[in-house]
């Protein structure tokens, strides 16, 4: 079994909320690790409504200053710090979002209770987080104000030491660490095993691309290449590409044409206009193009590739 | 019947939202006038969920710079500019709220579709707004940050002339505007008719208060004497008067004292702190004391006083 990575849907609507339908937000977990993407009006309560834990988020992204991806992080500070937070908080995205928060903290006359540091992304395709097991950079989008999509990648694993050849071949400690790694067993005798012989492959490196909001492009193809899951924004089906054009989004046939193009496993699609209330057909739309087209739903939880058994 | 006069609670929580109670707005009903008294995160979606329409909102009420109080404000002026809104808007605040949404509409790069005017409060009882029918007048709280209630009157309607009256009398046409205002009747043979024959009472004017956030104080007791609804804030039960003293919040017991010096009709208690699950120990200890109080609960339309009957 491989270890959890998955996004839950927090919000899956475009500017305008619905009664039944978010703004911009979701929390990809990995691990143990979750990251909050986008934090629109609602996300503190989306999360507590689905069950996520508020303090165990330590980073944030933010894709764009545009109020429907952003205007919940005010308020989920605030909690923060009403839950007497003492964390560092790590907020990434495009310059501004520091005044933004700092003028709120001025006016409501409060210091908070952790410290609060701001990354500010200025280029696509930058390296913006790193642990043990994963990676984030961003991908730059095309849309009407600077705004980055992400894209997490696991890092890849270490070879498998297959148990039954421990005893077999009296693998010893020293050794482990470099068969790990790809090297060849060299016996008490001077033997060499193949490392072949005596591991399996890791699970496959994972991998999972945000990219909302932005007009279509293919700019950013090579980046996204055979990703598990693609997140993008189909802010309209295909009648109203004219209007999505304009408004530098995209729309449901283009999203999947990328998809295609890229060679991606899934394509979740999102970030719908308020306009539409039904959305069965911009999955149909979009899955004629490519048919590993999911709809972004609120509440739901998005596994990021399936989990595939090692071979050997 | 009286004309429509009532408030709908969209949001009764204090500070931190739960997943069941939103932070702090209402939307009070006037005739065919609405007026939004606070703004929390949420409430373009809590003004969906219970249909109101949001265009018809002209004037927004800010108790203060809390966030629980103004932040959902930004994604509603954006939604306003997202549907085309041209008609001014007024905010009224202490100052600072234009600080803060002007810093918004320029890292989104944006000019609203709608003129916008900041009427600045610095002062408790202050006459802030006037129409035919009602005036809006702050009221002083006491808390860490300039805060203000607001108290709604409705002005004394004109006297009623009884139909039977009209024909009775002959009343002409030139002298009802003076009846309806008190004077009596002066018929063509120069007898005089007492203006209480032919007129009976208007409906008693009504009055609603909203005060949140404060500690306990009666400083402004004689304002709300005698309102048909006072809203107090009640965000901790009796065994919290500490931390309520602490926080300058009150208590129900408090809330409910106050109403009964002040000799209300009824009084509604909310803002509840997010540490209380089950609220109706919350009434019960403010009935104790104050045998008319209410819960303000999210959804619920809360007229403000009972329409009576006109005497005569």
């Amino acid at each position: 079994m491989s270890a959890l990575f998955n996004t839950t849907i927090l919000g899956s609507s475009a500017a305008i909320p619905t009664s039944l339908r978010h703004t911009s937000a979701q929390v990809v977990q990995h691990h143990n690790r979750r990251f909050l993407i986008d934090c629109a009006e609602g996300t503190q309560m989306q999360m507590r409504r689905f069950k996520i834990p508020l303090m165990k988020i330590n980073h944030v992204f933010i894709s764009h200053l545009h109020g429907d991806h952003y205007l919940g992080l005010p308020g989920l500070l605030f909690t923060f710090h009403l839950l007497g937070r003492e964390k560092e908080l790590h907020v990434y995205s495009p310059p501004g979002l520091q005044e933004i928060i700092e003028v709120q903290y001025k006016l409501s006359e409060l210091t908070p209770s952790f410290p609060i540091s701001y990354h500010e992304l200025t280029q696509g395709r930058q390296p913006v987080y790193e642990d043990e097991k994963l990676c984030i950079e961003t991908i730059a989008m095309e849309h009407r104000i600077p705004t980055y999509g992400f894209l997490l990648k696991e890092k890849p694993e270490d070879r498998k030491i297959i148990k039954s050849a421990i005893t077999k071949y009296n693998i010893p400690t020293d050794q482990m660490q470099g068969i790990k790694k790809g090297s060849d067993l060299v016996a008490a005798n001077g033997a060499v095993i193949s490392n072949s012989l005596i591991t399996k492959d890791p699970l496959p490196s994972r991998s999972y691309a945000f990219c909302s909001d932005t007009a279509y492009t293919e700019r950013f193809i090579d980046q996204v290449k055979g990703v598990d899951l693609l997140y993008h924004e189909a802010t309209f089906m295909h009648e109203k590409a004219d209007i999505a054009r304009q408004k530098m989004h995209t729309t449901t046939t283009e999203a999947a044409s990328l998809a295609r193009k890229a060679g991606v496993r899934q394509l979740m699609i999102g970030h719908y206009s308020a306009r539409y209330k039904e959305l069965s057909a911009f999955r149909e739309e979009a899955a004629n193009i490519f048919p590993q087209t999911i709809l972004a739903r609120e509440g739901d939880v998005v596994p990021v590739g399936k989990p595939s058994s090692p071979t050997g």
